[in-house]
C-alpha cells in the first residue's frame, strides 16, 4: 500500500484538514501518478455540503488531476515514467456495457466510478481524489497530457474543460455558428474558448455587465446583458446553439426563447431544482433541451490533444493545499478568474 | 365573392351554430376546394373556448380538410377540377424568411398563417376553417390527396398525421428504434401506425389498462401501464425515443426518466402549464425533450403520399355537422376512436 497526504472533509460541511490514507499498491494495469495540480471544481463543494445527498465521509476531493508517472504496472504500454498524465471524473466503470463499448463510460449502465466520493469497483474501497500526493489509477481511465502547454492550467480541462468541448462537439457546434454561453465560471470560460476555436460566434449571456470585458478578453464576440429586456427582444430566436452553465437554480425558459430554428439548449449545470418548461416555447421553432455530462475517456483525450494542438488552457489561480477552506468560500462568491488549481507541492 | 355555409362559434365558449360568411373569389394562384370531409382536432376546441388567448369570434374552426377541387385559378399548374385535395393547419405564410426557404413554413419567422382564428396575410380578412361548405387557398398550401385511400380517414392525416409523422422522422425513427408513444389519441393512434411502418418496436405508455388490448390492434408491440411503478422499472432507460401527445398537464420528467442513451422526448402536445424538468434527470444518459409542430408543406406532401403507399389512414368516426358540439362533449371524456371527422354533405 502506498501511503499517501491529503486534504479531507471528515463529515458534511466540515473545513478541509490534512489527511492521510493509502493507495492501493500498483497492479499490472495500473499507472501511480505522483500529483502535481488539482482543479478545483464546484461539485467539489457541492459534495463536501453534501448537497446531492450520499456523501461519504472522510472525502478527499478533486477530479481535475495532472500529474507524473512514478511508476507503471507490467502490463501498461500507454505510459512510462516520467511522463505527464491526468485523471478526470472518473477511474472506472464496468468496461463491458453498451455504452461503455462505445467509448462513452461516462454513461456506463451499471454507473461509472467517479474519482472520489464513490465506492470502486471491488465494492470495498473508497475512492478518494485529487486534493492528494498521488493517485494509482488504470491505465484505461488515465490521460495523457502533452508537455507543451502549461500543466497547472490543464487540470481544469479534465472537468471544465471535457463537460464544455463535449456538448459542443455533439450538438456539432462548427464555423458559423450562433453559440451563446451562459454563466461565465469555471465551465462558461471554457465553453467560450472551445466554441470561439471552433469558429462559432460566441455571446456571453449574463446577469452582470462586469462581465462584458472579461467575456470578450476571452474571445466571446457578444455580450448581452440578461436582465435588459429590451437587449433580449433582439436576441430572440437568435442562437443555434446555447451553452446552459449555471449551477444555481434558475429558469430554462428564458434562454429557450433565444433559440432560433432546431436550436439546441445544453444544460451542463446542476441547479437542485427543476425549471418549469413550457411546450409553447419547445414548439416554437422546433427547440431542444439537451443534458450532457463531461465525456468519454476516448473524448476526452481527443479534447486534451486538440487543446495541446490549439494552445487551449484554463485561466487559473493557483493556491497552496492550505488554502483550500478559503477558496470555497470565495468560490461561493464567484470570487476567482476562472479556477482555482491546487499546487499539490504545498501538502 | 363565394358563398359559404358553416358552422361557427360567435364567442368563446359559445355552441357552434350555422354560420354563412364569403370566401375570397379565386385568384391566379388560389385552387377552391369543395370540402368533403374535416376532422375534429383537439386545438378547434382550445380555441372555441379561447384556452390559448386571442381567439378571434366568429370563429369557423377545422384545420383537417379534404375535399374535391372545383375551380383553379390561372397560374394553377398543380391541381385540375376534379382532384382530390387538402388543407391542413396553415394556409400561407411569409414564403421568403430562411425557414419558409427550407420547407419548414410552419416556423415562419413572420408567423405563418393558420387556416382559421387567424388574419390572412392581407392584414384584413378573417381565415376560417374547415366546418365550412368550401375553402379557397394559395395552391402552396393545398396537398394533393390519392384517391386510393379513405377520404374520410385522409382527413385527420392533415393535422394529426403530419404532427406525428414530422418528428419521427426529424427524430430519425427507422427499423429497431424503441419508440414509445404516450397517449393514446388522435396524435398518439397516428403515432403507432407510423413508429410500427418504419420498422420501430413500438410500446403504448398509457395510465389506463383499458387502453392495452387498442393499441395492440394499432399494431403497438408492447404496451406499458405508467402508474405500475414495477413496470416503470423494467422501462428506465429503454426508449430510444419517447412522442409525447399528452396535451393536459402533467410531469415530463417520469417519461424522460425511461430515455436510454441519447434518448430523445419529442413534445407535440400543449399542455396549459409548464412542466419542471431536473438537470440531472437530462444529464443522465444525454437525454433530450424536443419540441415539434405539425410540418411544412413539402413533408406534408411526403407524408401523404407515404400513407398511400402504405395504406395508412386514421380511424376515425364520421358524424353529421350537426353532432359537433355533442363531439366536443365526448372529446372532453376521450370518448373518441379516435377522430371525430364531419361529413361536410350534411352542412
Amino acid at each position: 500500500m502506498i501511503a499517501t497526504k491529503a486534504y479531507a472533509a471528515q463529515k458534511a460541511n466540515a473545513p478541509l484538514t490534512p489527511f492521510s490514507f493509502e493507495r492501493r499498491d500498483v497492479g499490472p494495469d495500473d499507472v501511480q501518478v505522483e500529483i502535481l495540480y488539482c482543479g478545483v471544481c464546484h461539485s467539489d463543494l457541492h459534495q463536501v455540503k453534501d448537497e446531492w445527498g450520499g456523501s461519504i465521509f472522510p472525502m478527499v476531493p478533486g477530479h481535475e488531476i495532472v500529474g507524473r508517472v512514478v511508476k507503471v504496472g507490467s502490463n501498461v504500454t500507454k505510459f512510462k515514467e516520467g511522463d505527464f498524465a491526468g485523471v478526470g471524473v472518473m477511474v472506472d466503470s464496468c468496461r463491458v456495457c453498451k455504452n461503455c463499448a462505445q467509448d462513452l463510460e461516462q454513461y456506463c449502465v451499471e454507473g461509472m466510478t467517479g474519482t472520489y466520493n464513490a465506492i470502486e469497483r471491488d465494492g470495498k474501497t473508497v475512492a478518494q481524489g485529487g486534493y492528494s500526493s498521488q493517485i494509482v489509477t488504470d491505465q484505461k481511465y488515465v490521460l495523457k497530457v502533452s508537455p507543451k502547454l502549461d500543466l497547472k492550467a490543464v487540470a481544469p480541462l479534465l472537468c471544465a474543460g471535457i463537460t464544455t468541448y463535449s456538448p459542443l462537439r455533439y450538438v456539432g457546434v462548427t464555423k458559423g455558428t450562433k453559440v451563446g454561453v451562459v454563466g461565465l465560471g469555471g465551465l462558461g470560460h471554457m465553453a467560450v474558448k472551445f466554441a470561439v476555436s471552433f469558429g462559432a460566434e460566441v455571446t456571453m449571456l449574463s446577469t452582470s455587465k462586469s462581465k462584458e470585458a472579461d467575456a470578450r478578453k476571452l474571445g466571446a464576440h457578444k455580450f448581452a446583458l440578461t436582465t435588459d429586456k429590451e437587449a433580449m427582444e433582439e436576441y430572440k430566436s437568435y442562437f443555434d446553439v446555447i451553452l446552459n452553465t449555471v449551477s444555481a437554480n434558475h429558469s430554462y425558459e428564458q434562454y429557450l426563447d433565444l433559440l432560433d430554428l432546431n436550436g439546441k439548449m445544453v444544460i451542463v449545470g446542476l441547479p437542485p431544482e427543476a425549471s418549469p418548461v413550457g411546450a409553447f416555447t419547445l414548439l416554437n421553432n422546433r427547440r431542444s433541451i439537451i443534458g450532457s455530462m463531461i465525456g468519454g475517456i476516448k473524448e476526452t483525450q481527443e479534447m486534451l490533444d486538440y487543446c495541446a494542438e490549439h494552445n487551449i488552457v484554463a485561466d487559473v489561480e493557483l493556491i497552496p493545499m492550505n488554502y483550500i477552506n478559503e477558496a470555497y468560500d470565495r468560490m461561493l462568491k464567484n470570487d476567482v478568474k476562472y479556477r482555482f488549481v491546487l499546487d499539490l507541492s504545498t501538502i
